[in-house]
């Protein structure tokens, strides 16, 4: 129960960093699967990301549904997340979006998403465009069946984004972790390469092999990897709510304030070097 | 009285969504209809958005007169308000504003505005341009008086928005919290837009079906709407001046602090499931 | 006396706006002419603008040197300001800064700088571009002596702004509270500018003759010029500092506190309505 | 030993400017070559610069590894500054940084990154782009051993900044002061260029001549270079830690609070006038 209790709260991280990073605002979700129970995920309920806090998680079964009485409303757009669940069994963490800066890449296919800077990598070298028009004709646009969630998973396929044409998109990863990570740096990625046309000349993408070796190098507790994790953390003001699986104790307070004193007794930076 | 005194509210809210939303800076305003009397509408007087409480209220007839013996100094350009509100029964809120990222489409007809992303459906298939110089020749591009009010109504004409070249936007609406809305994410639809020109193929505007769809689903009072204007209003500082219609009780202060504690009583989300 | 130690207060919020509006960081600064003695000027010491209080005002004579036995530090560039208000009687407020988004407009000649938007039309239809390295070959770029600072201002002639090549800009108006708007509105102009034309077409400049009406209807102490200054000072930390030469006394410290209570007592608006 | 102080003070003021100033995030790392021993180098442990104090300051020999007996994790990339420092007896300070805005320029070589303002003269005229995969084919990119670290410095050569395609960049000078102003204004280069670009028209860059005169005047405790730091490291909230080495005491505390009050006692300014 109790690492049931610290992925709660590493979703209420989650959902902080993502609207401190601005990828989310009113709008967009982040959700994690049942680590005991595969057909079920954590979502919160339909309030912005910036709120929320423990008691506003939910859980859910993979076709959206509520689990047990709980009768507060939920995201509208919890399809995404039970679809991807569904069709993806490794995927342990989804987050939906609209993050302004990637808004162009599918709106058009003049210059297809590709990763660009090693920080973008894990984006994957395809990042399919879903429209949503192609099955459904006019819609709202927003995934708000078990149906439209099964198609859009489908366009995702094996890959760690999709597009969502005129809309945003979506984000399979391992961990939460790593899909607030590729969610912070997809749009980065985006600017890199909107700005990298406009300088004109042929732009070298990263190579297959590098995003290979990036991905096989990867480990959501890695020194690298965690700091990021603590640093967005404590500009988000949750520093103090930072645990790690193997650590013995939670880490301190110190990121309520941030960088004000040394952080003597500190032990994050001891694990495995590489 | 007690509807009157919330929608004074509203519009206090408004003024400063929009304000920390940088929609409007010094300039730009919000008005809202009397609800009792069509003949009249809602304005601060002159005083940046930021600051407006409701104390700065003022009320005018639709030739922009301000209502009994208020000699407050009221914005030179409530002529907007007035001739919108008079052209348009339906419409019970108007924004004007002189939001950056707008402004580059009304000074070339390279590339019209219209709605590529889902967020920005609401500001209609047709955005046209007013020119103050096509009828008044040389001013100094403000709406200064009932005429100039009049014309730039008929040019908006049955649409949500209409640019000002050289100068900004007009927004109509059937509610404050829609013609907010609107107004937050006009400019983001318009950086979407402009980006996507830049990467080169043919853009995918959002379809007429779509802008229909969005549009019939719309409910100011939705729990997707409504927690974008929660959210708005409390990053702006006023959370605790927002209160729902439909609620027993004004929402609790909770706003003030950005998410230090649960907010274990709200029934915010208690709404109607859509 | 009193007019001198307002003057002064000015010249504070005035470097406090332009730090807080991005226009200055550390480098970037803004002057007042003595307004008994044309001949002499006020300049603060070597500081960054933001950090900027009465103590730290020089008085400079039209040749850069400081009046008296001042011995402090002063800025190296202050012979733009002084070569400005010798070649242009009726300038009362200079600005010279790096403003970031009108840097590439001096870089080439491939899209003049001219105004677009209205709040960009007191730039005036013509910005010349002043290269130092026409009459002074190699140099560091700084305009360091009395000749640097005279051929700057023969470059500006009758003009409002000049760019600076590789550097920055030189604005010059009747008054402080101008001379502030000029410089916070010319990199929004610069943008929207850059931006239009990223979208095809023909650009639609401001036409002369609106140029000139918004010329002949400009006043400082005007509602709407008025509204900015006070806004601007106060989202700057020193809305406190504001004063009114028509006014009885000093604006109340409202503006220490961002819009927290009504201000019940504010005189401002009651001014002449236009 | 009082320098020694002084310099790891320095360094610690340096990572938090690079933090403040949006170069680093929680990557990014700066380092200063030991004053008395060219062998080894000061760099701090890994962790994300806004956090870091004196206390988690390490010290490396050329290769990379830790002096003594020290633990703590290091930096993985602390090779690109034991490299940059081997080559290059005259480079006291080195960054590394993936600043967003310069990441386009490595990813084409459709126009090269050269200075055009004034500020970005010290990047110097030719800023050679260094591809990892050029020497060791599918890697993640990053520089991880001596090696490649030797490869950088290589392609570095006696230039003042390289660009690392699609990773970042490695910039070397005579002091902290001078390679973290560089490291600021390289991104403010980058995009002055690439905005010129957009405006279309030949563009003007620095001439070598002026270049190399603002090389020569460079100093890092001239009144306008100290102030520059000293307004960065106050807006980064430590601006109570700033010292001189020439001034008698160490600056006062005034930085904790922006600008609340006149710096009486400051001396900062009395310095010799350029």
């Amino acid at each position: 129960m109790s690492n049931l209790r610290n992925l709660i709260n590493d979703l209420v991280i989650a959902n902080r960093i993502l609207s401190h990073e601005d990828v989310v605002d009113a709008y967009g979700h982040v959700s994690v699967r049942h680590p005991d129970d595969p057909t079920r995920f954590f979502l919160a309920r339909s309030l912005a990301p910036e709120f929320i806090t423990t008691g506003d998680i939910m859980e859910f079964s993979l076709d959206g549904a509520p689990v047990g009485t709980d009768k507060r409303a939920p995201y509208l757009e919890r399809f995404i997340h039970g679809g991807i669940f569904e069709a993806r069994p490794e995927v342990m963490a989804v987050v939906h979006a609209h993050a302004e800066d990637i808004l162009p890449f599918g709106l058009t296919g003049g210059t297809p998403l590709r990763p660009v800077i090693h920080s973008g990598s894990f984006i994957g070298s395809d990042v399919p465009v879903w429209d949503i028009a192609d099955k459904f004709g006019d819609t709202n646009l927003l995934v708000a069946n078990v149906e439209q969630g099964q198609d859009l998973a489908k366009c995702l396929g094996q890959n760690s984004v999709a597009l969502m044409r005129g809309h945003g998109f979506a984000a399979a990863a391992r961990s939460l972790i790593e899909v607030v990570r590729m969610s912070v740096y997809l749009p980065r990625n985006a600017r890199a390469l909107w700005r990298a046309k406009q300088l004109g000349g042929d732009i070298k993408y990263l190579r297959q092999g590098e995003i290979d070796a990036r991905n096989r190098g990867y480990s959501p507790y890695s020194v690298e990897t965690w700091r990021a994790w603590h640093y967005w953390a404590t500009k988000a003001g949750v520093g103090n709510m930072v645990t790690r699986p193997d650590a013995k104790v939670a880490v301190s307070r110190k990121g309520a304030k941030l960088a004000k004193k040394p952080a003597k007794k500190a032990k994050l930076a001891k694990g495995k070097r590489k």
